[in-house]
């Protein structure tokens, strides 16, 4: 079976853990999933000691006839590797596997991702495990794939045992060669921190403040991300030798100080994300704010991961309350919310959806992430949702295999994403203008990509009318002729304040700022500050537009072709450039010196002719989203309600309702968190 | 000499520390107490080096010469064993007696309760001391009675030495039997934590956002409350065999993780609470609620040590402003709140009061702490308060021995409690639920009991009318069989929602919810959530009258007999029963689906006929507590006035101002913080 | 070269880092250093591993090079030690040289200040660096100076290494002699603290809360202010073997638990202070409160540097947006800050004014701590500035050598500081007080010095006509002398509430209160409370002037000659007297039962003929600050505008602006952040 992500249709799934149930409950939920329409289970992410309960000694009993249940009946299976938690007897043999907090501290049995990637001994007995079940299960007919541990960093994304550090050494020591070369690009002549030996080099561990050398951080997230890199290609490269050849090999996500993008294509056939939308709603920290997005927030998260893999799956879809006993506080999702997030991933591209989880675990501190069904197993109201899905899957089919269509992207970059977690500063302008160009576009119905620089080449970029990068800290010569000729080809390109300040170690340059970006930017940025917080509002005026500048000023100076499109109109620097325009071949970039709120994110992308690219297609109130994806001529407009109220959009052309099969145009009602799936020929 | 605590009449005491002051200050210091009405003083809890100053060097003679002066007068005293502070040099010579914190960082010696119960050192160097001080001591003519240690699981009440670790595989082997019930118990199949060794297990240590293990937790919590009641009991049996035969054993509290029931049956005569109200005053903490009880919040705790100890006493009375070095910042009590709370602690039932302290100590963290007397012991305020209390107290001798007066109760278990502290979502319903039914309760003037199941038997609970479980989240067979027997006999028991979802390992139950309580209930809960927190207002409607829900929806549906008494009346489940009443023999059961709100706990009182028993009696304002003691036919009613602005009440009968000894009735007028003790025929 | 603070002229200065920044770029750098006025720069002060990148070798080959290139200019040198920061290799060989935190968690390599003053084997590295450095350096020509480490006790200034409570426990013995006094001292006979060897000692480590002794607390600060002073004079006395006669020795400050006062008498020439006011306007902090001084307030940390250093620089003085990567967030100083800082700096005292710094580093925690240049070096608005501050510099040397000139001081003294430390009550009423003194003497026009007592003779108390110590919570025999020969002699004393009531040990004195300073103040306290926080607002009535207490009532009595001037009005205490004055000699001395807020103190300060005492000379508005340097009959007038608008001032008499050499008198405007400075004959 190879319908998982081969366009040809869309499938539901399920997880299930066979060791939580009793053996005679399992062909009852093996048929009952079936009949509600799930045709696959993810199995075994946690059950390394099912399997070997006592070192080297390994008993596939449980699992053996767990899936001849399950070849009984038409299920297929998801198999995992259990290395996201080792047992008991292997962290009490061996304490090196645990991870330590920047104190030095150990975690401990009991939760999950207590262990570190670069124990030796943990990579040998992980690769053993691996091994020994892709050998034992992978000839198995029901198999159709495999997935890797559980959630790479997730709970910890950092680590700081004694292992991480004598990796950190390999790694640096690959990287820069000689120390001389280390001591340049971190800079250690400041503070005196100069290494004069290998092992005097540790991951950035409790100083005073935990304050650390920021570019040994960007290099610490980067040994992470490879770190992790590394311990899931271990894996893959052994199930690879086993696997059937049409099974695949996945992992779920998406976490931090980890680069998807690269994981994904060493190791991985495709990428599945883990969607909790109802996060947004939980007790503990719910705020009743109208410009949030909630539980629309999400669509973010399906954008970033349809970068990572454009053809990608949902591992874990919400179908219950979330929950824990140690502080996570979620409401059940209410009627028709399942369905709005199911359909939230299939607008942004995903073509299976596998809910989290059939049962509710009656044990452990995961009691309240509920599945489908609750403690009891009865049938119940979400039970019912579920088959309505199916119903409306079954009705949407033809989409599987389309692709989400935008105009405008998103730029970002692991290398930035990563110093702005080192630097406040970075933090303090980037996150609040990509959250305010992703509320405009949300609702200004403006569909998104985020595209990651050094996973993209020029043809991806061309695929944008507009691309978009709040603040490009970090600039490198490539980057910036990459930029160059995507401009030139008539690409129109949006660049943020502090952008090209600092090199790929994060250090700052010292030629005259955009750096590298001011060819390209015709900008020249003589001084700059943060807006005093006792300035007041700071206002910018582009062709008689007012808009507040935010958090910064770049105060800008036109060169080398640079025209002024917008002056900044109060305090100390009224009258100085904010935006400049420059025109490259038969492009143009624009520099704008400040950060981004949603309203002058708005203005942008209206003014630049990005806003709203299916106006003419239909008209859709802002409480709603719109996406659609295509295949070849035929688009499917998604309209999602995430209002508890109804909601009414005008189709201005001719559509066919594929839930009911009927041609719709002109006025249509939603439900409260309704949803509608028109074929738009 | 037994006057405490045999319902003779009233005794009042006071702590003092002779070895703070010179010795030429004891005699008068004593002469001064006797003569404001001190009896008793409660001496050397911390003077372990006083007595031990070098290992295993015993030497008396400066309590020999404090007991002798003391013997030169009437007072009596309360000898404390010093095991809440070891010295210096123990720590030192035996590190393995200190407590760590969860990270398994040692705690230092240099302030309180820095040992753990479980280090077979610290045992055996507690044994020996209590042995010799009780060989040297027990037959002194003025010693009455002795504490055992101080405040036990103050200050932490937690515990994470190796030594814990090791005590506590001892007590799940105990528990257990084998590793395979443990296992079960625990649900160790989740997250991959099944143990193989006993010696894998410890005591629930960080982990990634330190989560652990919830029925691991719970056992963990059992086993803090056995470790500490078995060292009081150790310490018990030996002082039993060296005490005069009337000389009593008590302990003083009342802090977490410790079944002072169970500690209070096993090793002492009577429970002793320290009553310290004016924290609700202190800078740091204080917040302007008009909701708020205050001081009167105390009432809540003075019940609870009710339920542990029917004749019970105040060790530590307020009789200053506390507070620390460290951070804890309150006000002098006003003139008349000195006696307003010792009046309070009357009126719950204790008829002895030792006020801490009789001298404010000049050194250390507790310089703050404030006794009687400042640090210059001059005659003062306090001094004259503690006089006219005196008067008081020997005119409403009488009523010593007589009982608090309730017809209403909230039943409670301390395995609920201790779920609830492993458990985020029991906690966000059960506080505010009890938090509700207590404000309700004091400002209708309906007295109430706390009856902890596992410490009450069927005619315990018949003493009641009312019995309401807020959150009965465990449920066993055994305490579902009482209630039904209760509620069969012509009680009424009220059960909020999330009842009855967790065995006794705080596993959810995989029956129909309210699982063990849905025969007596009458209830099936179908669906339920958190009210989502954009839900605005969720009502019920109880035959015409609306109320708010609070925080969580059971929906339910009748079964067995149950009969729908009230319904959601907003959100997507109105219409939905929220209300369910069965009746059983002479009895009924309600079932509500949500938690309580101070309103609907008050509609909840008055509904069920158990608010304002004593209306025919008194009609007291809302800004007074109205408490009832009872001995024969005698009633003695207490009114207190925590306002700092007079308060009237009316009385309906005559009655006697046991204060004057003037017979009243009518309109009678409180100044503020004015108290009255009236006996009604 | 000796013109740094010997009166003749004002000097200007800035930081360099010549290990930052290419060789080819050093000379360019000073000439355009000396072009803009620009005549010391300080260097090497984390430059170990440029000296001693081996243990043991020794090459000064760098710093010859770059001395070689001073040496063709006319630019002067202040040459550091760099123990601030230890290399990588010491640290890694020696980390008994670290810091750790109250946990006995280490601090690692990285940061600065990891390290600790007591270990042995660091003081000897440090000694032989300092030896070696000073005998290459100290002969050189251009060096005029030498900068001890860099910033004593900023970013931690407690200390919990081995090394530490080794040294610790040398200290107590010292002290002490006997552990008898030591347990005496430190009432360790309460919680049973009581120690037997001194072994048993250690620094205030972790307990339960983190509550620690207080009398330790209290020695724990004087220990570790000796320990910075003799790792200070450790090196000072080697520098002074070396140094050429004229040369001098400092260091910069001023951060917590040092008394600076005795580091400066032992082992500097003079002190000099970092002046960072633009902290006021971080993002991350900025709170925008009409009452607070905000940059304004760093006059008082000017005022207080005064009192250790009559004659003082500005080691490092703000030039640029201050910032660090891990959560600093500062905008540019506006147009006219950078010189309005420094106008300040100098109002109060300063007569070197160095700039941090040249260039901002382009690597490490600190690329946002920005110096006049950033990165590029490009001539920028700063360095404009930079360039007008030194003609008005020059137009007002004739100020160097002269005196700030206050006729009132607030009293303080290094135990009260640290025993606030230790406690929160002394916090809670001294903290808003002494902020309530300063901000009503800033907005009065009122100059105010700082005087340390234990650093301050009668001589130097009778320069002034009033001293207010707002609440002398630890007084000793020898300051209650003093205050009262100052009063005698004709000086007025203000005390406020909670005088008197500890020992120089932080224990609380048996004698009636205020204690030690009952004769002078002729009052007696018997009643004290903090006001009830439910109290709402509490009033004193002085002679018809109402006002509002604050935090605390001491409630008073007059004795032997104290006369009531005032009373509290409100709450039970109304009636009692708050206000006590007694006449002794020619003066008189105030005590006041309460805290001070903003108006109160004003009240005080204007009652008591010390507020505005230049009102005849000029009329400033609130938002200007005026201060005075007097040398011999000539004033020099300095009036600063902080606010971003024009301010006008009214000069009554007629002077000299030196900025422009012309005759001014009557209105005279200042634009936003202008600044003047006005000779008056």
């Amino acid at each position: 079976m190879r319908a998982i992500l081969n366009g040809e249709r869309l499938v539901l799934g399920t997880c299930y853990y066979p060791e939580h149930w009793p053996e005679n409950m399992w062909r009852k939920d093996l048929d009952r999933m079936l009949a509600s329409g799930i045709e696959v289970i993810r199995i075994a992410e946690f059950a390394w000691s099912k399997i070997e309960l006592t070192e080297g000694v390994f008993n596939y009993d449980f699992f053996d006839r767990f899936l001849d249940i399950v070849e009984q009946t038409d299920m297929k299976v998801i198999f995992c590797t259990p290395t996201a938690t080792p047992p008991a007897w292997l962290t009490k043999k061996y304490p090196e596997v645990l991870n330590c907090d920047i104190d030095g501290i150990r975690y401990n049995h009991g939760m999950r991702r207590h262990y570190n990637y670069n124990s030796p001994v943990y990579r040998q007995l992980c690769a053993r495990i691996v091994e020994k079940s892709a050998a034992h299960y992978a000839g198995r007919r029901c198999i159709i794939g495999w997935q890797l541990d559980n959630e790479f960093n997730c709970e910890l994304d950092v680590f700081y045992s004694e292992s991480d550090s004598a990796a950190f050494r390999v790694f640096l020591e690959e990287k820069y060669g000689t120390l001389e070369a280390l001591n340049e690009a971190w800079g250690t002549v400041f503070w005196n921190q100069t290494y004069t030996a290998w092992d005097e080099i540790c991951v950035p561990r409790k100083t005073p403040g935990y304050v650390a050398n920021p570019h040994q951080m960007l290099d610490y997230f980067r040994f992470v991300s490879a770190s992790a890199r590394s311990f899931a290609k271990a894996q893959s490269d052994i199930i690879r030798r086993y696997a059937k050849p049409d099974d695949f090999i996945t992992t779920n996500g998406m976490f931090g100080n980890l680069d998807n993008h690269q994981m994904t294509a060493e190791s991985l056939d495709f990428y599945t994300y883990d969607s909790y939308p109802n996060f947004a709603f939980c007790l503990d920290v719910y705020r009743d704010e109208p410009e949030s997005l909630k539980d629309r927030g999400w669509s973010r998260n399906l954008s970033e991961v349809r970068s990572i893999s454009p053809a990608f799956g949902i591992m874990e879809q919400q179908s219950g309350a979330n929950g824990s006993n140690a502080g996570m506080e979620a409401p059940t999702p209410r009627p028709g919310q399942m369905t709005l997030w199911t359909m939230q991933s299939i607008a942004h591209g995903a073509d299976f959806v596998s809910y989290f989880r059939w049962r509710t675990s009656t044990i452990g501190s995961e009691i309240y992430w509920h599945g489908i069904l609750d403690y009891s197993g009865r049938e119940n109201r979400r039970l019912r949702e579920l088959c309505d899905i199916h119903k409306k899957i079954s009705c949407i089919n033809q989409i599987a295999g389309s692709q989400y269509e935008a105009q405008t992207a998103i730029l970002t970059d692991y290398d930035n994403i990563w110093d702005k977690q080192a630097d406040a500063w970075h933090r303090r302008i980037d996150d609040p203008s990509r959250k305010a160009f992703f509320a405009a576009a949300q609702r200004s119905h403006t569909p998104l990509d985020y595209v990651f620089l050094g996973h993209a080449d020029l043809e991806k970029l061309r695929q944008y009318k507009v691309l978009i990068y709040p603040h490009m800290t970090i600039v490198t010569k490539e980057q910036a002729d990459l930029l160059t000729k995507y401009v030139e080809q008539g690409g129109t390109l949006v660049i943020g304040c502090r952008s090209g300040y600092k090199d790929s170690s994060g250090r700052c340059v010292m030629e005259k700022l955009p750096g590298l970006l001011s060819p390209l930017t015709g900008t020249d940025i003589p001084e700059y500050s943060f807006i005093a917080p006792d300035a007041g509002k700071v206002t910018v005026s582009w062709d008689g537009t007012e808009f507040e500048a935010e958090v910064f000023a770049d105060l800008l100076a036109p060169v080398g072709g640079g025209e002024v499109e917008g002056t900044y109109t109060s305090d100390y620097y009224a009258g100085t450039p904010a935006l400049i325009r420059k025109n490259s071949g038969a492009g143009k970039t624009y520099y704008y010196g400040s950060a981004w709120n949603e309203k002058s994110a708005r203005i942008f992308l209206e003014k630049l002719g990005a806003a709203s690219p299916f106006a003419d297609l239909a008209k859709v109130p802002a409480g709603c989203e719109l996406a659609v994806r295509r295949k070849g001529d035929k688009r499917y407009l998604f309209v999602l309600n995430y209002e508890s109220t109804p909601a009414v959009f005008t189709l201005y052309k001719r559509g066919t309702d594929l839930y009911t099969g009927k041609t719709v145009t002109g006025d249509i009602t939603l439900e409260g968190y309704g949803t509608a799936v028109i074929a738009i020929e």
